[in-house]
């Protein structure tokens, strides 16, 4: 799909310019770096579920280190947009956990923390989703793929960016007809407990702070140090996360 | 070993009655939960290395949001229990992250974080040691094994408390001969890549904020909801990460 067309069929939905601005431009971020089942293919999903397209997140409390928003009805995609572009307008003085109720979906973890790195800030960010992970010993979904992405900003050029979901496959890939439904496990193998032991955790740790439906937590800080340089060098080369 | 003779023999580093207190109470759980690497076998160890045994870690910034602390040369388990012992005196109004540069060693997170959800707090915990794990494609140690341990307080019943480590086993094992240097890679086999991603992303998001040498990083937060009974009602009884 062209963005063209992506924009044309967005705007149908009657989602505002700014709004379909939003979304292709999260969506062409998710194609270019291969994760197509966030990509373009989300719009035939968009076409088929009941949205307001008006909906715009609320800012409910508001502090220097906690804030709580309420997607109020907006898609996630749009509460994320809405709440990187208040951090960098308004960025901590050192760091400022941020709590998203009713945020989903929420697209690509990585592109949200990037931006945020990219204006100087370090970022973590955890969303949930439906609960399509089981427990290792079986039994019905107890949690979302749940990922964590972390960015780290550096003043010696890009970011880095991990973005990793607890999934061994992606929903997106079995929707796909890539992953069959039975391997979307928590990945890991014969140590899958540990990634469902990090998913439980995560979506603990959303349900806490920002209630029982699909959230968000982020924490952003202004960091002290740059480690990306070093590290880079000690890495010798070698593809680290969130490379192109 | 007994914790009389644990006692002791912590005594006769020079630590003051108050600090063995906290390390043998750290060192007993840790051998209750099976833990034994960072059990009273760690004692042994510290007998080997030279530590000041009067050192205090120093809060040299404080804020409602945001705090940093430097171990000014304590051994980091005493650094993490001065910062939970300041916590619960005084924890945030809504969250706070806390950066402890200079803290090594740290122990089990699990431990640490669950006495805060005992206090009420949700509280995510990591943080660094030495670089141990390599890229999946070969080459020097990029990370320490940098677990992430999560802690979710219920006004029904025990925390949830997650603890994982990023290392297919623990450097403790290997130490202990029950595991092999060469076991000690990023878990997850055929995607250890994702394993490492995360601890490539935690070991800078420490470095970020703490500094060069290991550190921790601590998010409190106050829930403004208690997921756990309904997670331990769908879990249907099976075990869930931190259950004893």
């Amino acid at each position: 799909m062209s963005s063209t067309e992506a924009r044309r069929r967005l705007s149908a939905l009657g989602l505002e310019p700014v709004a379909v601005d939003a979304l292709v431009a999260h969506f062409e971020d998710a194609e270019r770096r291969g994760k197509v089942g966030h990509g373009f293919s989300r719009i035939a999903w968009l076409e088929s579920v009941e949205f307001d397209p008006a909906a715009r997140p609320l800012l409910v409390e508001s502090g220097e280190g906690f804030e709580r928003w309420d997607g109020d009805g907006a898609l996630g995609y749009l509460v994320l947009e809405e709440i990187v572009r208040a951090t960098l307008v308004d960025p901590p003085e050192r760091a400022r956990v941020v709590a998203a109720c009713r945020c989903f979906p929420t697209g690509v973890l990585g592109y949200w923390v990037r931006r945020l790195a990219e204006g100087g800030l370090v970022a973590v960010l955890t969303a949930t989703s439906p609960r399509r992970l089981a427990h290792p010993d079986g039994g019905p979904g107890l949690t979302g793929t749940n990922p964590l992405a972390i960015a780290i900003p550096s003043n010696e050029g890009a970011p880095i960016v991990t973005d990793v979901s607890m999934g061994a496959v992606t929903h997106g890939a079995v929707l796909a007809g890539v992953a069959q439904p039975e391997e979307l496990v928590p990945f890991g193998g014969e140590q899958a407990h540990k990634a469902f032991a990090l998913a439980a955790g995560l979506e603990l740790l959303v349900s806490a702070l920002a209630g029982p439906e699909h959230g968000a937590v982020l924490v952003v800080a202004r960091p002290d140090h740059d480690p990306v340089p070093a590290f880079r060098e000690l890495a010798a080369g070698r593809r680290l996360p969130g490379d192109g």
